[in-house]
């Protein structure tokens, strides 16, 4: 590949540049706002401080655009080093940047260690109070005079792709539009087919190399023959170099939903170029990865032992991982625990493979069983119908000036909204695009796709902001 | 006066038909539905009886028309028994009628008899929550077959109308209109002027007989001056026919609020014919009032004997009300305790009468002590922004399809919009009349305005609904 034959050393300087790759000092300082812990009650009336970073290095004043990140489950910091476009976009439009602190995450804690203790602590944690977290803080910026007239532009990816989609429908009032990339707000009920995530994974996986998708296929039943006997548990303990050894079937089935997600955050992260998202990665991780999948059809151990060099691509590209750990998918800062307390009350995402048109293990998608362990584990249950109930579903035609952008590689496009619906509710697809690569620095490695996709997200926001002031002058001012 | 003229059985047969004056057991059926008590959380998990009227009289399905009602703060039949126009509109429309109660009124009790017991309980009596009832509602009415195709108009009345106007501003894909008569979403912070509310009441006033308005201005002075001497208060517990004797100054003082109470509430039904939505009344009330204050230049004892007349035509017009009793300002069923713990926390609408542009005593608006005496009678502090930050204040552009009528005589029109904000975003003027008027029955003594005004709506409402059609050809069947 391309871009191999370019030094390491290379990469870091131009997604320092980009703020991408890694940490880089952009010019950003730290804030803390006072937000009320429910703003839908007045029982509780506290507060805590929810983060938020602002770059202003290139706005404009008074009036120039503010374009603020819906920052999702994770600390924002890792949203603030990889939405380079934020970034490289920000003189352009003379904006200035704010990424803002989804609650609950990184160091916006409501109740500080105790945020988690339980379902008590942990009850205003959703995507509503999330919402109106940034309607507050919007407002508080917008009370400022220069800010007073400056349009604001929702961006987000993945669920902070969902949010900004939402801040637009819910706020438009506070954002004159959204840009929700790789946002799956229709991941819901049964919007669409509970199987297309996995399909999407697994045509990745396809087209990356020969064998490769079918050796995944064909590991399942390999990892469930080995687990058959004390002796095969211990050998897969060993060809993995697990840190603590697999004591049982019970931990080779938790192995086994490990390894579906690593292939999964793989396909997220399948960008054209070394990143470090989830983990830190080569360019085209997929392709990496399928070199050691070329052959389906060896005995159990010698398929196995390619998997084992397969995710190990993913694992410990750096080679510097001493060992793996079925409980850890990513090492980067997305949150899995507040995420899977959101996924236990209002995300509710249906997923099924069915290990047909997909490289697999097949599982149907079951609520209650679903219900049940999210009761055992948080103490609540799930409401499966809320979020289409509050949001709309596919019924969304009322709103405007919401750009939603798909990658074709990205298994989270399944839920995504892929063709327009109005003239101001744009579906922009990247055929070669992975998880909101559109949102990442440019890079010399970007496919045409996605600067295309750049170029018309960027005019979409200069629309946006023109129609914006057209109508400060017949209203406001 | 013409109406005089008229029998008063005459009314009940007409108003009857209209299901206006007094309930009539028209044809609905009353059903409960099983809500979340707590919409926006997963800790409080428990469920309430919300109740809500049905009627499909007309319903002509698959497909027909939904109007649903968005109960406000009061019993739901008080609202299904004041808004003839939905019974009047039913069968053009092929409409089934929905009305819904709000949560904490009537029988829709969270907690039953703890609803009001402490800040815990009322917790969740809020707008947002309300909201959310009604689109839960809504989607269990459109998953059933006859329905699934049917449009949704909300349509509401004061606070009714604010939650008609917000339903389709923040669930546009639940509701394809609203109808938001008399509703002052814009009585917030300083969206308005706070003194013109009392204006708009003494502008009636003036308007209804010779000084009247003077009359009602100078008597706060004589009162202040009776509640000087033990004798003066004596006399004015005699004079007024209190129920309970006056027992000192701050009894006077509990006297002016009730007084000025009466007189907005008099402005607000001030009804071209005899009606009962907060007392029974003849027409033109405040024409009757008047009729007793014609003279501003009396002594004090003089001068509140004739505002001792004029309110007993609002307390006593059937000639049955033994006594008068300062702490009640209606007897139909709207909610004045549930209202108060809501402007204790969302609802903080400024007021302020001036004393020279009204009649009225004057008093500054002061949000500190306005919030101490919330924090003493309820235990909870108002948020003055809420309301703007999370419904948009004057910024709500973005929203369509919502009529905004108002009438002239109407304190309430003050926080109305009275100006069209787009070719969706309607208002409608309404120039004699008062208090969501056009809400109700249609009758012989309409003036011309007020059934223009139901014609225009309607129209609207069929634009809607044909639209909706149009888009269903295109998107959805």
């Amino acid at each position: 590949m391309a871009s191999l034959a370019v030094p390491w050393w290379l990469f870091l300087i131009w997604t320092c540049l980009g703020v991408s790759l890694v940490h880089c000092d952009p010019t950003y300082e730290t804030y803390y706002f006072d937000q009320k812990i429910d703003h839908f009650g007045f029982y509780e009336d506290s507060t805590f401080k929810q983060r938020y970073l602002v770059s202003d290095t290139h706005w404009k004043k008074p009036g120039g655009p503010i374009l603020f990140y819906t920052g999702n489950e994770g600390d924002i910091t890792l949203f603030s080093n990889n939405t380079g476009f934020m970034w490289d976009i920000a003189e352009e439009l003379g904006a200035m940047l704010i990424f803002a602190e989804h609650r609950y995450y990184g160091e916006s804690m409501p109740y500080g260690n105790l945020s988690y203790s339980d379902p008590k602590h942990l009850n205003y944690l959703t995507s509503e109070q999330a919402l109106a977290d940034f309607a507050v803080l919007i407002r508080f910026f917008k009370a400022h005079g220069d800010a007073k007239h400056s349009p604001v532009i929702a961006i987000g990816g993945s669920y902070g792709g969902m949010l900004a989609a939402w801040m637009r429908m819910k706020y438009p009032h506070d954002v004159v539009g959204a840009l929700a990339a790789s946002a799956p707000i229709w991941q819901f009920e049964d919007l669409v087919p509970c199987s297309l995530y996995y399909q999407i994974v697994t045509n990745d996986f396809k087209k990356s190399g020969s064998g490769c998708a079918e050796s995944v296929s064909k590991s399942w039943a390999a990892l469930n023959r080995m687990a058959e006997t004390d002796d095969g548990i211990r050998w897969l303990s060993s060809a993995f170099h697990m840190c603590s050894p697999l004591k049982g079937k019970e931990d080779v089935t938790a192995m086994k939903g490990w390894l579906s997600e690593t292939w999964v955050n793989l396909a997220m992260v399948d960008y054209p170029y070394p990143a470090n998202f989830l983990e830190p990665l080569p360019a085209w991780p997929i392709q990496e990865v399928c070199k050691h999948l070329t052959n389906p059809n060896l005995d159990d151990k010698g398929l196995l032992q390619n998997i084992f060099e397969a995710i190990n691509v993913y694992y410990n590209y750096t080679g510097e991982t001493p060992c793996l750990n079925t409980s850890q998918t990513a090492v980067g800062s997305l949150d899995d625990l507040g995420w899977s307390y959101q996924a236990c009350t209002e995300m509710v995402m249906p997923f099924c493979p069915d290990g047909v048109n997909d490289m697999f293990e097949p599982q149907k998608w079951n609520f209650e069983a679903y219900s049940d362990d999210c009761y055992k584990q948080w103490g609540v249950r799930p409401r499966e119908t809320w979020i289409t109930t509050i949001y709309g579903g596919k019924n969304i035609s009322s709103a405007s000036n919401i750009i939603f952008s798909n990658g074709d590689l990205d298994p989270w496009s399944a839920g995504g909204v892929k063709q327009s619906l109005s003239e101001s509710l744009v579906a922009i697809l990247i055929p070669d695009g992975a998880h909101h690569l559109d949102l990442r620095s440019n890079n010399a490695y970007d496919p045409k796709s996605v600067i295309e996709a750049r170029a018309l997200e960027v005019a979409y926001m200069k629309k946006w902001i023109k129609e914006y002031r057209q109508q400060l002058n017949i209203w406001d001012v």
